[in-house]
């Protein structure tokens, strides 16, 4: 990791994704049947928790099956497997595979134990958010590739059935003649949909601009974000969904950092940007409320001071750091 | 624009989308209709050129129509419609609206007149390399957004067939009780690929890692590039994509700019990083060779001396520019 990248929840990266490995089936198969080897378990892209209690809150750890466990789940024909990577720190010869699997139907039916204290951790938020840092890195990968199969099962080019290949990282479709195996298409592949999210800073240096979605928790205001268009450059996208969301006009754009949002898949692309116009007229379909911020108001915010006018999106959120940056940033203190 | 973005081919924009009115079909319907709205014709995937001949090398002009010529087009059941937005230097009040028109069959039997001079420019591969800069901006937003249409007409979820809405931004399916149907999905919107495009410095300062894939032209060595992955930051893509393919470590990655790519749908996001190591070991699947330059060497071939030992890309692509850009950075000339 490069020094400048701060440490964001879903980023960190325990394994190392070996792509070359994805088509070597003898490989996989013996990977597969490694006792050492660990398998994550996801139901409805919700992955199979050990510990920590159903309350929302306290920190829960997944749940690392072994080979012996899954060997039923391995051999039914329903499992969509992923081949996660293998686990960096090694410090003998065999590396340490990770996989995830998932079924249709509950997969733990088809464990060679029950396990006593596990469940599938629910509600993608703030469910996913009780991960340890570690564990909030494989879930990225993992739930991001296991949305994809749960979306894209059949060929967007001619609507048959697809098949599973490349460790689970491809799908190819099944009729004979179709134009999408004529060449390389993005159709085969997991997709990943950039986003751009950021924080507008007035023109005189001390507001920024927050806004409020109505399924937001009571008095929670975050940043700014929106799909990134086709044919669109980031810089591009963040003025365009400024201005539709606030009516506010953007012009320079800076970007810091980036995050992993299994929400299905996307790339959160987290930037400063700086305020022409300070007018705000909100699309009412999108946001229920933006307002420009003081510093003092974020640093309240930050702190959970009592006087704070508002909540901060919770740390886990790229919009947090982006916030935590511009107050860190030449502040005034 | 912020005076930082370099004016990157393919990235000028010089419509206003104007997403609120896509959803507004009274609007839509008028701008169909008004005389002076233009039309863009794409046939596979090739827009219609007016002017400039067909020698691959000479700027070639879109061909702009205007609502009289395409009413049959307009009404035909296999066209598919994409409205790109309003001419943002406007001096009254009516607003020049543009729209992409696309079928299956060569869409210009259905003009009411032949144009002469005018023809579907072939091969994406430097075809789209010859507009002008206007409109080599509105051929990444429309090329990029059919480029979904003739990939992804059916429901990647269930099979089906899919209609066509907001103003050819969504899909969306028509079987009832489609899970794509409850909530929001990605599936019924534009695809677009986040792809990691990079300038790796040696540790010395002074080198640069350039690659060639087999299909490049002899001679011409460019940045190693691939697509982010589910689950993954442009910063751990960067050093993925290094490693598979040059063998190469990289640690610190430095964002400077991004450029559409509608081969079909890319965003370039373009870095400069640093190496850690320095032996290199092609994956020979993707890169034929891989070769270190020295500073003067990226001059050379950038002015096209006659000592230059390798070809640049064309001026064209991000590539060009992070190479360019490299040289202008504390060169030591
Ligand atoms: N890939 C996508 N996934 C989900 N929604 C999308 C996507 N692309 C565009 N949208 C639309 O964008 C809306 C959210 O707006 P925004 O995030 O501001 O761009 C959604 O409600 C969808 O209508
Ligand atoms: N969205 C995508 N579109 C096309 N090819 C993809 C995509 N995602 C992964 N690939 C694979 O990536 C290869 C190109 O490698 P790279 O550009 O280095 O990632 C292609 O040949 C495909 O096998
Ligand atoms: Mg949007
Ligand atoms: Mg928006
Ligand atoms: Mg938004
Ligand atoms: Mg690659
Ligand atoms: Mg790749
Ligand atoms: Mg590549
Ligand atoms: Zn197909
Ligand atoms: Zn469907």
């Amino acid at each position: 990791r490069g020094v400048e990248e701060p440490d964001i929840y879903f980023n960190r990266e325990i394994l190392d994704r070996m792509s070359d490995k994805r088509n070597d089936a003898e490989w996989l198969a013996a990977k597969r049947v490694a006792p050492e080897t660990v398998f994550l378990l996801f139901h409805a892209l919700n992955p199979l928790v050990c510990s920590g209690a159903d309350d929302e809150v306290e920190e829960v750890r997944l749940c690392k099956l072994r080979s012996a466990a899954v060997q039923e789940l391995l051999i039914n024909s329903q499992t969509v497997e992923v081949f996660l990577g293998v686990e960096k720190q090694e410090e003998d010869d065999g590396q340490l595979a990770w996989f995830a699997l998932s079924t249709e139907d509950d997969p733990t039916q088809l464990l060679k134990h029950k396990h006593h204290n596990s469940f599938f951790l629910q509600g993608a938020m703030p469910g996913l958010l009780r991960l340890s840092d570690d564990d909030a890195g494989v879930v990225a990968q993992a739930r991001s590739v296991l949305a994809w199969h749960s979306r894209y099962r059949f060929c967007p080019t001619c609507g048959s059935d697809t098949k599973v290949e490349e460790g689970g990282y491809k799908r190819t479709c099944l009729r004979a003649g179709c134009k999408s195996l004529q060449g390389v298409h993005n159709t085969c592949y997991p997709r990943v949909d950039p986003v751009v999210i950021m924080l507008v800073l007035h023109p005189d240096g001390n507001h920024c601009l927050l806004g409020r979605k109505k399924i937001f928790p009571p008095g929670m205001f975050s940043c700014l974000a929106g799909f990134v268009e086709p044919g669109e450059t980031l810089e591009t996208a963040v003025r365009r969904e400024v201005r539709e969301e606030s009516g506010v006009q953007v012009g320079p754009v800076q970007y810091l950092s980036c995050q992993a949002w299994p929400m299905p898949s996307c790339l959160m692309i987290g930037c400063h940007c700086v305020a022409t116009t300070t007018d705000i007229k909100v699309d009412q379909n999108e946001i229920e409320e933006a307002r420009w911020f003081t510093r003092q108001q974020v640093m309240d915010a930050l702190v959970k001071d009592k006087r704070a006018v508002f909540i901060m999106p919770p740390r886990q959120a790229i919009a947090h750091y982006l916030l935590k940056h511009w107050i860190g940033c030449n502040a005034n203190l």
